[in-house]
């Protein structure tokens, strides 16, 4: 049976590369570089193939993925042929979308609207709003994985937030209970950030759920009593991909070697969509607390040193990042290393989300419920793990794909 | 009961910052930063302790402790005061160093008559040479180290070679076996580089060796023969203090995430003693084949790129690293990473000689022969060991600590 | 005849490094590295020979100099034995200091009272404040300067802002005419920030001045105004000792070749009393205007990407910049360059303030008045001159070397 | 009237770029990004427009330009639309190509067995070779070379080699005069290299001539006397596009600011047909000696380092270098600078062999014969000219296009 993908940002550049990738993949176009549950300590966990993978999912813009594959194609993200190969694929994919939650509004994206929409789906009229409650969107919502679940005969769906990250969450009361957060949802006003109210909405679908971002998503004791009572697994959240990857690798050398970090800092380089959000500040901080969090807890100690996130437009898809680490050796003596990372984000998220995918949903079907500890690998704050050295969390990761067999 | 450390190369930067260090230490002038053995970890597993370690060894040079001291101390590898403040202990060890074999010649060096030598024992004839067989030449050796341990009262003696690197050793029949050995020491000529005389005297006088250098040392067939026999632990060899520390915790990053390594370039620049020994092409290679060792073993396959080990004398003890990584990721766009590493060469390398002087005094005290796998954390070319993962080799070395207690 | 250095800031390290080393260039104890009026092309300038400067200066500070450059031997700014070796020429210069005007109040500091201070000029009661005026407050630094140029019999006084950057200075209508500056200073409260009433001080005394620091010093047009009426020359601002040195050497290169520079990022990490300082944001904010000036002048338009400047204690009296430029080349490919530049803040500035005093008393001495913009080479924001090219400058300051002889 | 551009090397990535980016450069589809002789500055230098110029070479591929320019395409030197954009311009030129003299034999290429050949030009038997002199194959050449001017009715033709680098050449006693070498060239066996003899027969058809590589060209006394018997001025050596261009950058700021350079080592990472070719060790060290002539040009005295020429496929057409500096400052403090140059070689080179022919059509107009000293700022090795300084040569050269008008 089929298992299902639906990704919040669903046309996006992540959410674009991953349903490319995936039908390169399934093509025959491609290998699986970046796929981290291809390697051989994968092959008997019981995962969903990659060819058995459907995808829909939710967004504001109303850029087909197609001229979206177009455009990361001319940016050197997608190898030029592909994009036209798996057109069909993609038009599967984007007639999968819906119309989703405006980000800076409680209300629903009027994308359906814009040139170059088509399906009566997307354009079906969203008639609730943060002013009846947001308990009201979260029944579209809910509709929309239901559908798609039901339409497609799928085993399972697994939500997978990929959208622009927010700002850290307006605390509210209702966080922390679950009774407390369906009383505060058929009231009038905001209650949840969007990236929360999707968790709300997959939870309830039964659909296990992934914070692939800093935003708040699935992260409140109120959901994750939602997740239990439901039997469905969560993990998160924001995925690393570049400069924290590195920090988790090299840190434990610096513990193991006895060696004393005094400083750490960082500059990021970011263009697209990505550096724009994080260099708005609200957003940034959110990242920011997010990247911060893996270094205190390797060492054991905090360091000197902070990590700037810049936007620069000019670096489209690219993304550099330089730390300047300085430590002490025997006796006091004072030496550094030096980084430089240059990647391209969409091409390092993209085969995460695959696996990420795949691992929630074997997961699901062998009756997790709740966090996935596990899964911390994958995060640069991983959701009830304790854990950031990337060496420890493999075999952890390892060790998990044994039992799920 | 005090334990001998033993210091083939007694005089160099390293050892001198070993004598210096472990006397700060303690004397309570220092943090034991660097340290690996210092950590809980190996709280419990019966290590002698730092202040309990008696030094001594064999040198070619002249040049007395205190004063190697104090130019250790203009370069900044040794805080200004401390060479002072621990003078009686850099006396005491250099009056148990005893003439060393010259490393280009068959013979003893005749450091003995230069000016700023004191002590009847290093000034002793040594009347043999190769030409009456390389056996009489081990037994003037094996007869300092007894006396040695015999002097001090001493539980043991670690002998560890921090020397120059030698180059590639010339095949010989009887490296093969111990029999052999044994019978062609014993005729005219050379048999052994200086490095494995060195390690054949240790064993057969029952002392613990480690290969801190490339050099060839104990890691022929019949030396292991021989350590078995004896009942002594070794372990080796080309201690990891900069490039291939920093790589060995780097490349698992690309194998677990599945990222395809392309090329993998370095340049290593090294002022001191050691830059000039490595910028002979002969003596470089040897470096250069243990450096390249780690790699294919962490990727599971051969890379792009050259390493290059260059001679930089303005840098004093210091040396710079830069390495070049590109890789592809998913669909195949390709991405790089760079690191420069600045660090104090004989800082880096000395807490490693104490580390490894009380693992191995204990593996001795605990009845362990021949080569000590475990000890593989500490080195770019593990004896015995087929794994180069820094933080995997750490948890393996714990875990023998864990034995050890 | 002798020529006086008055150093505002005089007990700082750029301060201390400045008289450690000219006592030791003049004892022949070091080497003029790093003083670029020690190069043939001002051999017959007529500049001041380096043996005849003499040294005094206001601080806020009681550290005597001679224990100042301890501490900074220690930390590797001054070759060990050379602050002990020059250490009456220290003493000398620190009777020439005399209480200067507290950073962050409109009195005096009182650094008499501290421990460590002598001699009864310093203790003098300082007992003009703001509250009657600040012209009451130059006048006492004005007596400092005259009875300095007396007392030693100076041929004149060069005086330079060495001390810690202000934040920008608030707008004040007497800033633009002499006149108006004049009455306003007679009257209570502030009108002028520290550097400004200490160039008012000097300018009124007949001192050339000097602006070594972005804060706002003699830019005023009151003050140019005040030393054309008085025929002295200043200079300024803000010495480029690193990342604007290198970028105003390589944005040329950009230039000249035709290259597109998209995006020009750059992130400075310093320690020491000068990191702590500009990482407090208003004063920061000077130093990034004066850091950003030269770009869009040398390339003509303005490009993408932030500078940072943070403050990492660990690093002491080093700091490192880290600049990250993308460029497009011929049919829009895209480029990169990237420089990482390590060095020792007040070893950079050190040499430059004995040129800088050189300089500006020949020209002092040859009748220039007003600003001396050859003296461009030597700023990140030079006064009077809208060229930012580091190899046009040094052409121009060397055809008016020729011009002095 | 037009101007011809003959390149030796007419199917490499330079030549096809060169090629593809004159051609959109005429069509509007691109701006002149890297191209000097754009500046103002060059306005009014009477230069023969950008689509004036006319393109034809040498080659001893057999891969037709479009096709290369499509391979140059998929590898990001070219954006994706222009290949096929301008393919009628290719093909044009690409008629225009002739077979070439073959690097490794005295005899010619024959490519033209080859499949996709096409053109009886080409296919034209060469039935000279070294067995009967290698002034008979000079004679084919002139004879290509004429037939271009005559038939498509240009001014002059201005021949660019940009072909792989070869070894340096073995000397030959007729190398020093033109007599001897005229000579020479008559009887049978090999007196020139290749780059030589294209140069001789050049001069010899009077058309201008440009050493872009490090290849031996035009750079012999009996060629210099032939230039300016035959009034042709030629140009070399050695084009700076990267590492060097850098160098030059950076050196002067050393040297204006009397800081102490010590050491300067650097590390090139070369993909493509470049990188094989000079990562041949005779090939290789051509351009060694070509890129370490700079730096003791500029800092007036030699400093440690080497330069290594690494060849790393997957790299393509793209090249990295690293280069670490380190210097003394004031005291002697020691201090460093590193920079990581990522560039495209092509398009890189490109831009300046357009710039060189628009020059050296210019100059050959206005009667200039022999060595053109203010091209100097194109290439790492000046014909003629003492002068590295970036900046310096740039302002030769500005100052020579105004001579021009």
């Amino acid at each position: 049976m089929d298992v299902g993908v639906w990704l919040i940002g669903a046309r996006g550049s992540v959410a674009t590369t991953v349903v490319t990738g995936a039908a390169a993949l399934r093509a025959g176009l491609a290998a699986p570089i970046g796929c981290v549950t291809e390697a051989p300590d994968f092959a008997d966990a019981g995962l969903p193939p990659l060819d058995r993978l459907v995808f829909g999912g939710h967004d504001i813009s109303s850029t087909p993925l197609p001229k979206k594959a177009e455009e990361l194609s001319r940016a050197g993200v997608i190898p030029a042929p592909l994009a036209e190969l798996v057109r069909q694929d993609l038009e599967a994919a984007d007639a999968e979308i819906r119309s989703g939650i405006a980000a800076d509004a409680d209300t629903w994206s009027d994308a359906a609207g814009r040139p170059g929409m088509a399906g009566d789906t997307w354009t079906r009229p969203r008639d609730t709003s943060v002013a009846e409650g947001q308990g009201a969107m979260a029944q579209a919502l809910i509709r929309d994985l239901t559908e798609f679940r039901e339409r497609r005969g799928l085993a399972r769906v697994v939500v997978i937030h990929v959208a622009s990250t927010e700002p850290p969450a307006v605390p509210h009361p209702a966080h922390h209970s679950l009774e407390a957060l369906t009383t505060a949802l058929d009231r009038p006003g905001r209650v949840l950030p969007p990236s929360s109210l999707y968790a709300f909405a997959a939870l309830s679908a039964g659909c296990p759920y992934i914070d692939f971002t800093p935003s708040t998503g699935v992260s409140l004791p109120a959901l994750d009593e939602l997740a239990r009572a439901r039997g469905v697994p969560y993990a998160g959240r924001d995925a690393k991909t570049g400069e924290t990857l590195v920090k988790t690798a090299l840190a434990p050398m610096f513990a193991d070697r006895a060696l004393a970090v005094r400083s750490w800092s960082g500059t990021n380089l970011l263009g697209g969509g990505d550096g724009a959000t994080l260099a708005d500040p609200a957003s940034g901080e959110s990242k920011r607390i997010s990247k911060e969090r893996a270094l205190p807890g390797i060492l054991g100690h905090s360091v000197e040193g902070r990590t700037h996130i810049d936007h620069v437009p000019h670096l489209g898809d690219w993304k550099t990042a330089w730390d300047h680490i300085t430590f002490e050796g025997f006796l006091g003596v004072r030496m550094s290393l030096q980084f430089t990372w240059q990647g391209c984000d969409s091409a390092l998220a993209a085969p995460l989300v695959l696996d990420l995918a795949r691992l929630l949903a074997r997961a699901h079907e062998r009756g997790h419920a709740g966090a996935v500890k596990e899964l911390g690998f994958f995060f640069k704050d991983p959701i009830a793990l304790d854990e950031h050295r990337l060496q420890t969390q493999y075999d952890l990761l390892r060790a998990w794909a044994g039992e799920l067999a």
